[in-house]
């Protein structure tokens, strides 16, 4: 399956290392998608959305394991149960808050991707459809509080 | 790019005609994931969430055009501005109950994809890193509660 990269998300974080692994690790951190100019007509009515949901690729991701050891955790985990970017389809999935649009920059808040990163879509967030309540997180139950503080140590397998 | 389906979805979504367009207007309905054999072991630990992001290809859509008529509106918008399936990367997202892994097969509840969707990723969904409150859903605002029983009509492009 082929799948052609539909812009380029500029963000601060430049070095795997340090960047934040969650939107809500990088409260406030700016970002800028810079959108083909061939699909400038596709964002309208996107800025009534005060939040998106992106689609990208983990660009320096190379290979994957299918155990890992993910942030937060000591031990070993299955692939698909953690976050992790080194995936067999390595395509990342961040929620992001909206600020703007001008032309085909989308101005984005929250961003915890690195810079450069392709962007495969943006989708709009409708909570009705997105949030869960009610949920079981298993490893992650009693880890989950620090995902806000925890940043990248640079591993990219 | 080149991406390669992990595995099948399974649903009794066979007709695109009637099939629900969102997990929250599909409850109860089960499907099953069959995970290609090679990636069992990644499977490990997923049992402990309730609820998993399934990423996968809307395999049914041609083409696409940057204004649509979506579903519950009457009116075109920008395509960005919708979770239309005809997309320039043809990539769906849905969040569905967990409910069962015996082997390379996942059992999952609300599954709103057709039947033999190729599935791409499959991540844990964690309400403090994927839910958002204090949202605004732009032209949705006054049709969103339509969602639960909204069934598509067949179109695909």
């Amino acid at each position: 399956m082929e799948f052609s990269p539909i812009g380029v998300i500029h963000t601060p974080h430049t070095d795997p290392k340090g960047t934040p692994i969650q939107p809500i690790g990088a409260v406030g951190i700016e970002g800028v998608i810079e959108l083909k100019e061939e699909y400038v007509e596709a964002l309208q009515d996107l800025d009534g959305f005060s939040h998106i949901i992106l689609l990208y690729v983990f660009h320096r991701s190379t290979g994957y394991s299918l155990k890992v050891t993910p942030y937060l955790e000591t031990q070993q985990r299955g692939l698909f149960a953690t976050r992790y970017p080194a995936r067999p389809n390595p395509i990342g999935l961040s929620v992001v808050r909206l600020s703007g649009i001008k032309n085909n920059m989308v101005y984005v808040l929250d961003v915890d991707m690195l810079d450069g990163t392709p962007l495969l879509d943006i989708k709009p967030f409708i909570p009705e459809a997105d949030n869960r309540e009610n949920t079981r997180i298993g490893w992650l139950a009693n880890r989950v509080t620090r995902m806000r503080k925890a940043k990248s140590d640079g591993r990219s397998d």
